[in-house]
This record gives structure tokens, C-alpha cells and sequence, in this order.
């Protein structure tokens, strides 16, 4: 009997944002593992923002999904069958198997995970690509100085969550921005923010202008929009930007109205000698095992915390991401695909 | 006998471009030099875009002027009377004496400048504020590496000359933009330039394209508006953009009218992973002695050429400025106040 594969593909291109029809559950069945090869069943998924920029065909730094493709990303998944001689049936590896529950991979891009391990879904969040981007994008463009006054949105995500407390273990003030009152709460008392502002809040610009008296010298960019706007005229002079994110654009059909604020930026990066850079996690991924000998006794010792927002089941995954993208999570988001 | 100065003083604030009105020239006496002073007398005044940020009251990095206050300036002066230790009758230093002909100092700012330099108005220019503007945001902001393109606006100016000419020597290919059919020759024959494109034709950005075959990896920014908007969709991935200047803005009463471009701009930065990044010289200045002594050299072998565009006279500098920001300079514009 062959073994069945239930996986969640493109259906049709998002216009604006995305909706369950864009996305299609099927069934397929999945051949035995060749020489070389072994087969992975999907244990977690993980789910990320980037993956909207995925379903437009607009150029970006990696090629769009076509439709029918498999939806794309990154996976916990244990070793069913072998025939790689760097595998054994049991082993648990971080990989890149997409929304669905089974793979054929030929061991190329895969990476063991400690048996140790004991939460091996952390490998997709605080430990993974999201924690990496926050440590890499923070520490590098950012570069934080003890005292100085570090912004970050999306606070409680993935990222957000890591840059703050990382932040506040350079000695930083740090503010939080993030979805609501509970989100809030938890960033201050749970992840140790000095303030967490609720980005729905009618007065938002003026509410972060009285919690950073003293200006803002990094402001990590994950959303973009009215937090941007907020952040802009309180930037100061040497302020550096790191931009790992712009949620608040991808679901965006058409640029705002004007006037163009674009010759502002320019002027106000000239005049306060502000860095702001782009950067992609996969560029640097060279780099994953410093941070990981950093985060590893950072997680240890209890001095970064975490949350993940689990959700149980693959054809659940498209609610759950159209909920991403629009901050119905709570902490880091992850399918449980099996156990 | 008291001695006469003339001295020009900012009358009224400009609204959008500077006119002769908002320049008064005024006569005062200059008194004689107290114990620890010396009276220099200006030989050389640099004119400089940034001039018109300080006619403004909008924030900026150095206060604004007030009305009736001396224009500030660059200038390059010889002593006429000391009662300071360290000058002597004949010293010539580079200081900040402004639009006047006279000026009180005790000393502080003042460079003195070898006796052997046969033209002490480089000092203004390709030896002095502007070059060391292109050497460090060129070199520490753009890191050219041999091969890359970098692109340059006011390409025969006082500062694109040199960003043009440094990266020729760093092994890169070079296209400068600039006013006109003469420009563009003196950039390409006599700087050595790969090309250059002249602002005024209606397809700017096609030729640009043509002329960037395999996209723009340095954009030094020191004009703004369509230069910046023909360079966006052209630049490579890892891009760096030193931002020195915005001189097509300088004179904007209003922002363009939309549509709102910042999102893009910021989307752009990231999916390029470009890095922008704005710098005041100032900030720089104890980095002076390294640039000299790249500069020296550079300019001694002729392998960095100049061209100054000089106009005598102190009550022609404002009509001089006006021109400046209107590109009808060609090379570093000085006023010589005397002989």
C-alpha cells in the first residue's frame, strides 16, 4: 500500500490579502526512498511572514512560488526510512519540506538536531531562522549601545520578541510595540520591556514620543507603516535601521496615497547620519553556529524567553497564516503536523 | 584710520530658491586685534550647497542662520596683524570667516597652510571640505570594489569629481550625470569617467539603464529627486548608498505629490539588502591627515584632476549661490575676495 502525502499547494495568486481559496489540500501518494535518499515526515511547520512575498510573482530575492507548487517552508521532521548513509530511521532534522506531511529529500539542506533537544520545534523559531534574523540583523546593523534606546514591533513574534530581549542584555532601553493590551502585558513583564505600546492605539506617535525621552537610536524595522511613521521624526542623530521585515506592506496592493515621502527619508538619513540596511537571513547563514553558541546559554540560563503559538493539524496552516498576517498569533507560530 | 569690511548677511529667509533679496551687503569697521587675536583678511571663499540648509529654520544638523547674521562659509585667509603666538603677518590659514572680507580670530578653527601650496583655494576644494566629503562617503560608505559600478550626480562639482575619479582608481566602471553636452565631455575625456549623461534629456533613466549593464552597485547621492528615481530600479543587490547631500531638494517649498513612495523604498532596501546611509564631514573631521595624505599624492601624480570656477569679487557670491544650486557652475565655485 503506498503511503499517502496530504500537502497544501497555491491554488491562485493572493491580491491583496490572502484568502482560504488561494490555497488547495490535496492528496498524493509518495514513493519509496531511491539510493541516497530517505524519507522525512513533517513533525512541525513552521509558518513566517516572508512566505507572503513568496505567493507574488514580483521580483524579490528568491523566485515566486508558481501555482500548484507546494507551499514553502521551514520543517521539524523525523526520518521514517533510510537509505542515506548519513541517516537513520528516528533522527530528527531541521529541514525545508513545505506544508506538507511527507518528503523525499536526497540529505542536501537538512541538519540533524540534537537528540537532546527537547522542544526540537524551537529549531523553527528562537533557535531557527526567526532568532537568527533578530540576532544577526540587531548586533550587526543595529549595533546597541548600552543605553542607548532600542524600537521594536511585532514584539511579542518570533523576531520582535528576541531583538528586545537581546537588547535589554545590552544593557538598552528597550520599547515594544505590538497588538493589543495581553501582547503588551507579557513583553513588559514576561520578556522584561521597559514599555510595550499597543499599535492600535489612536495616538501612537505620541505615545512613543513621551516613552523614548530620550529619542530612538536602533529601530528594528519588522512592520513598516504607521509604526515607521511613529518612529521617523524621533530617530536620532547616527540611528540605525535594520529592515528584516515590512508586514504591514505585503498584504498592500497599491503605494499609499501622497504626497512622496520618499526625498524626506533621504533628507532626514542625511541629516542625522542615519544607516538603514536591508538584510536576508540566508545570506549570512554562515554564520548560524555563532549564533547559536550565543542563543544556546542565552535559552539556558533563562535569560531569553519564548513563546510559540501551536496549532494542530496541516489543513489548519492557511487559517493560521492569513491570521499571521494580521497578528492573530501569539508568539511564535507552528503547525503541529504529527507527533 | 578704522579699516573697512564688507560683509554679506542673510536679509530674509528664502522661500524655495534663493533670490538676490534675501542677501544684504553691508559695511562695518573692523576693530584691531586684541591680545591672543589676529585679523585675517579673506583671500578665497568657498561656495558650498549645504549654505542653503543654514538659510532655513527647519531642524537640521548645525543651527540655522538668524536674519541679518554673516553668510557662513569656508574661507581661506591671510593674516594681516597678530597679537597671537602662533600666527604671523603672512601665514595663510583655511578657517570659517564667511561672506566678508575681514574677520577677528583667536585662532580657534584655523588651519595653517603650507607655504609651499601654490594654490591655496584647493584647500576649499579638492584638498579641503568637498574632496574629503567624496573620500570618506565613497570609501567608508560605499566600499567600491574593482569591477563594480558606481554612479555619481554633479559629476564635474566639487564632490562628484572626485567620487568619480577615486573609484576610477579603485577599478571601477564610472558614470557620472551631469548638466549638459560640456560637462559630460570634461567628465569622460578629462576625468576619465566610462560615461556620462546629461540630467536634462527627457529619457534619463533609459539611458542609464543602457549605460549600467549590469546594474549600479555604488550610487553616491549628493543631488536627490530624478537622478535618485532613475538610479532605484537599477541597483544590484548589497547596493550602498552614501547619502552627502540632496541638492535638487534644497529649494522645495513641498513635498512631491504622491503616490507615497517611502514603503517602496524601504521594500527596495530590503529585498536588496542595500545599505543608505547619510554623513555630515564634520563628524569626520579628526579622519582630515588620512585623506590629505591619500589626497597629496593622488593629486601630485595627476591622477586626480580638478577644476575651479572661480568668480571675483564678494558681492557677486550671492548671485554666484543662486547659480550653484541651479547647476551653472562648472567645477568648484570660490568667490576670490582679494588678492
Amino acid at each position: 500500500m503506498s503511503l499517502q502525502n496530504r500537502r497544501i499547494v497555491m491554488a491562485s495568486r493572493p491580491k491583496g490579502a490572502p484568502t482560504p481559496d488561494n490555497f488547495r489540500l490535496e492528496t498524493t501518494t509518495v514513493p519509496a526512498p531511491a539510493a541516497g535518499e530517505v524519507l522525512l515526515k513533517t513533525l512541525s511547520l513552521s509558518l513566517d511572514p516572508y512566505m507572503r512575498g513568496r505567493m507574488s510573482d514580483a521580483p524579490s530575492y528568491a523566485p515566486p512560488l508558481e501555482l500548484n507548487d507546494v507551499m514553502v517552508g521551514g520543517t521539524v521532521s523525523r526520518v521514517e526510512a533510510s537509505n542515506h548513509p548519513g541517516y537513520q530511521v528516528g533522527d530528527v532534522v531541521l529541514g525545508f519540506s513545505g506544508w506538507q506531511e511527507y518528503e523525499i529529500s536526497n540529505g542536501e539542506g537538512l541538519t540533524k538536531l540534537d537528540r537532546s533537544l527537547t522542544q526540537p520545534s524551537l529549531a523553527l523559531g528562537v533557535l531557527g531562522m526567526p532568532g537568527f534574523t533578530a540576532y544577526l540583523g540587531l548586533l550587526d546593523i543595529g549595533n546597541p549601545q548600552a543605553g542607548e534606546t532600542v524600537v521594536v514591533a511585532a514584539a511579542t513574534g518570533a523576531v520582535g520578541s528576541v531583538v528586545g530581549q537581546i537588547a535589554k542584555l545590552k544593557g538598552c532601553r528597550v520599547i515594544g510595540i505590538a497588538g493589543g493590551a495581553e501582547k503588551c502585558r507579557y513583553a513588559v513583564e514576561e520578556l522584561g520591556f521597559d514599555a510595550c505600546l499597543d499599535h492600535r492605539a489612536d495616538n501612537l506617535a505620541a505615545q512613543l514620543a513621551a516613552a523614548s525621552p530620550n529619542g530612538i537610536d536602533v529601530y528594528y524595522e519588522n512592520v513598516g507603516g504607521k509604526v515607521f511613521d511613529a518612529v521617523m521624526p524621533l530617530l536620532n542623530d547616527n540611528a540605525r535601521v535594520p529592515i528584516c521585515g515590512v508586514i504591514s506592506q505585503y498584504n498592500a496592493e497599491s503605494l499609499p496615497a501622497g504626497p512622496d515621502r520618499l526625498p524626506l527619508l533621504t533628507s532626514l538619513l542625511l541629516k542625522k547620519r542615519i544607516r538603514m540596511q536591508g538584510f536576508i537571513i540566508l545570506d549570512h547563514w554562515h554564520r548560524y553556529g555563532e549564533f547559536a553558541a550565543a542563543m544556546g546559554p542565552w535559552l539556558k540560563a533563562g535569560q531569553i524567553k519564548f513563546r510559540e503559538d501551536i496549532v494542530a493539524g496541516l489543513e489548519n496552516a492557511p487559517q493560521a497564516f492569513i491570521g499571521l498576517l494580521e497578528g492573530r498569533n501569539f508568539g511564535k507560530l507552528v503547525i503541529r503536523v504529527a507527533d
